[in-house]
């Protein structure tokens, strides 16, 4: 049996998603995977709160950051790394319902520097609503380069 | 006994603390609190971590936006209430360490928006490093005025 | 002969337009102007430059933040009011050319507070490129209504 | 005579100034350039205003951004290169008066990455307000090194 590359880039991106702490704690799972394109999910827990009972923005910021990250990751080399460098993200609507996703698309990947949108949706009564949205600028180092 | 204006804000800021979930997933802590800047303090964990073992941008940011929050809330009548519109982080060091701190200091309180400095440190082997920075904007709801 | 809403709404804009100073300093004019939309356009100028001969980076903002102020004006009333309270912008390729536009889309219109998405682009040999890609918050105060 | 390190970086800094178009549009010039902070200074014009007769906040970014470049570029060895990655600027009160001023400072240097704070403020009555403030991230290619 073959894997092949792109396959074997996705892999390394589990495994990297696997030791993610952050991500046990919020019980979160790769739900989406593809070139270019992460998406994050996870169940709503009254501990993922803020003072009024939404999901708190630093969590929907969590998600949304390891979602960009990824999809960063997902158009490198295997073996890469990436850093986020920073990100920005405002908050459009109360996040409340009983599913948190967030998702990260590439816009642009340069020699070193990557630029991802990202997006936090919650479903509540079977209805997806953008509550959060953003960019994110992303360090790369690839595979077989100097640390840079 | 007496309890002065400034006493009861303090104490409906605790109260509000108690309330997110978020910050007992983190078992933070409000480490300071004054007119106009507050401090949350959490022990760092292997639940914490991104995939190299540092702590992950989005803890960071969920200390630092609750600390903004609340050094926004500190300048407002008790009874009033704030929302995150947007945050701005930068990640500048690694953050790793025991202990980690997120900062809000408010910079400038209009009559509906106030923006905020954030800062989120990292102490390792007794010293304190600052690993990310950036700002915040707030929406105030003051007690005592229309929704906005 | 009957002006209706939407028409004076967009002849209300492009006074607005007509009285920026940095509009005319640019010698930039409105190319499109739609519900939720506009775009703003100038001939690319030496003045304009930076080090490299690049487009500034400035520049390109001054042109995404107004596209985006107006992309939030034409979808309020007749009469309202718009402030920038932040905007957040990536460059992510050098802006060369012979033509500079800004484009703001309205992503979410709340009571006092917009979201828009910024972009700016470049055209080189008959090719246009995204150069510049961001967020703005905007502050509204909607015709009628109390300063805010 | 000798010119040491320092004074011949400066003056790289200055012949930098002097091929910006964008500096010669608004009338710029440094007033202040030292070792990780540079001030760019401008009289105010009805050509830089938006609709309300402030300042327009591009113009207040403009000089911000060229001011934290330079900052970023005082603290490289001469014949260094910088490029804006991104940045992100609150407005935080109407920009009036007759002097403009940006400010930019080094809050970090990394190998590729600089982060600075910037600052807007203008003169009115002889007492200067901060009007604007934020961050910007800078792509820093040092002299001697690969193109990264």
């Amino acid at each position: 049996m073959t894997v092949d590359n792109r396959t074997r880039n996705l892999a390394h991106i589990r495994a990297s998603f696997r030791s993610e702490g952050a991500m046990r704690l919020l019980r979160a799972r790769i739900t989406r995977l593809e070139r270019g394109c992460a998406e994050i999910t996870a169940k709503n827990q009254a501990v993922l709160s803020q003072q009024d009972g939404f999901v708190h923005a630093g969590v929907l910021a969590t998600m949304m950051d390891s979602a960009g990250g990824y999809a960063a990751l997902s158009v490198l080399p295997p073996g890469s790394r990436v850093l986020a460098v920073e990100f920005k993200i405002n908050f459009m609507a109360p996040a409340v319902g009983d599913t948190i996703r967030g998702i990260g698309t590439v816009r642009r990947m340069g020699k070193r520097i990557a630029v991802c949108e990202l997006e936090a949706k919650t479903r509540k009564n079977k209805t997806w609503i953008t509550c959060a949205w953003g960019s994110q600028t992303v360090y790369c180092i690839k595979a077989g380069e100097a640390n840079g």
